[in-house]
């Protein structure tokens, strides 16, 4: 018996067979090609999923569910997505609709969430009881697990860490609020900050990095440029940094997980950033000392996406 | 068979018997003393259980457990108080020291997550499978409930929702942190503004409430003040409101629980804080309508230490 796993995103869908032991055993994709009516999208995601099946050399009375990560806002017990940006998809009944095509039990939740879960499944918090995973991309994701369920909140808003204040009445956000976490502590923030530097020190490694061409600065090349040392870089890097430690210990002030994991792009940085974050955490309190749980890299990089919605069913 | 639940303040030891069915059949209290040796305080506290146990008409084996409610950081797992700062107490072994009066299952955790407690048992908050509770005091403290239990974090320090930064570089904390909610969101912070607009209006109206004299100036005159539309007193409880707003919303795309409750004594402020607060909290992305959790008023008072102090045992 297998689990489908299907990572919708914007541009493409993968969709996995993946095994108990959380092995993908068979792997397909298709264009998501989000401007189309959203029943052609689920029916290509069905037929990925045959496909995939098949490639495995099995059939589908071979699956146990199908569990889907989606760039939004999913209701997880109705099966409908209520709002997906990306897709522009409003009130979707995603399993209804994809269950038309494969009638198995179907499992919805936002993509950081289901990394978050495969993570704590078969990644680097494997055996806590509770974590929070942070997705450090073009935007800031997260996802929470308790128990080996993910939490997504009692209207599945739980873990929009990206969108909680840092700085009121801060840069403003695409959310329509200001301030937001993914303003400060996301790849475009970095990016953002770093072409701010290039303009005042021209001299930047960053901008040497980059051909002396302001639009091919990319977070890679600010963070090795913060790695070799040039001022402008650790400038940049520091700062984002001392944001992204904020929102960490706001985290643990209030959920206080056994484990916080950091992934997403900008994990490139590795221990470079681990170290930088950790130094910045207050583990005092009065004098007293404060327990801080660890904070570590995540391990599944892209395939997160597929492993962790296939383990929506378990 | 019956509950006890003690409520351990800074000032004084609140002892009750309490039913399966949530009623206080008895009451004891005693002076905290906490400058006294800890294994004293807990002495007396085991005495305080007695007598409220033989007032009640029953002996220790009618006692099901005993629940204690900290203002401090408690490991529930060890029953020990990792961290108590009213009390001046370190590592100290509360469950071991008590079971050497009475040898009953011993229950401890944070006070704000035991109110939260007894308000998902039999308060507001009942039959919601998640709420978090905010306690608006001379602090701010905070407490989750998840399916019926508190979770005070995988160390102890889930829901100290006052220490979360809420301004970057803002006003010094006792903790050592800057900024921190407790800042903002408390009755000590309504007073500080309030104060700083008596100084700037001498002719306001907190003042005249207070007979001129600032130092008499607290918070529920600030309230009365406003609702009464005072220019001074509204610029201070819109401000107040406003960051509070900030901190719920913060919560919500965090955490998200099914009900967010209000206690403490700003409380005081009724439905004219609850009117304040949910228009200032964002309910669209982007255009599209978000759900917000309701927010209320918490319904025990005083009672809720105690209560739910004793349901830690249920």
């Amino acid at each position: 018996m297998v689990y489908i796993g299907i990572d919708l995103g914007g541009t493409n869908i993968a969709v996995g067979v993946v095994s108990e032991a959380g092995s993908i055993l068979s792997e397909t994709s298709a264009k998501t090609l989000a401007e189309r009516p959203y029943q052609e999208v689920i029916r290509d995601m069905a037929a990925c999923v045959m496909k995939a099946v098949t490639k495995a050399g099995m059939t589908e009375a071979d699956i146990v569910s199908i569990g889907i990560g989606i760039p939004g806002v999913a209701q997880g017990d109705s099966g409908v997505v209520f709002n997906c940006t990306n897709l522009g998809w409003i009130n979707v009944p995603l399993r209804t609709e994809m269950q038309k095509y494969i009638n198995k039990p179907v499992f919805i939740d936002n993509d950081a969430n289901v990394a978050a879960l495969a993570e704590s499944y078969f990644g680097v918090s494997a055996g806590y009881k509770s974590s929070v995973m942070i997705t450090l991309g073009t935007g800031v994701g997260g996802g929470i697990v308790i128990n080996g369920r993910p939490w997504a909140g009692a209207h599945g808003r739980g873990g929009e860490i990206g969108h909680m204040t840092l700085v009121p009445d801060g840069a403003p956000c695409t959310c329509g609020n200001n301030g937001c976490v993914e303003r400060y502590c996301s790849a475009t923030a970095l990016i953002r900050t770093a072409k701010q530097e290039c303009y005042s020190f021209p001299d930047t490694a960053i901008l040497k990095k980059a051909g002396g061409d302001i639009n091919r600065v990319n977070a890679k090349l600010v963070i090795d440029a913060a790695k070799e040392g040039d001022a402008s870089a650790l400038r940049v890097f520091n700062s984002f940094a001392r944001y992204l430690a904020m929102a960490i210990n706001n985290l643990i002030w209030f959920f206080d997980p056994e484990i916080i994991v950091l992934g997403g792009g900008l994990s490139y940085a590795g221990s470079f950033l681990l170290d930088a974050v950790r130094g910045l955490i207050p583990c005092h309190q009065m004098g007293k000392p404060l327990p801080v749980p660890p904070i570590v890299l995540a391990r599944l990089g892209n395939e997160a996406g597929i492993i962790g919605a296939a383990m929506l069913g378990k």
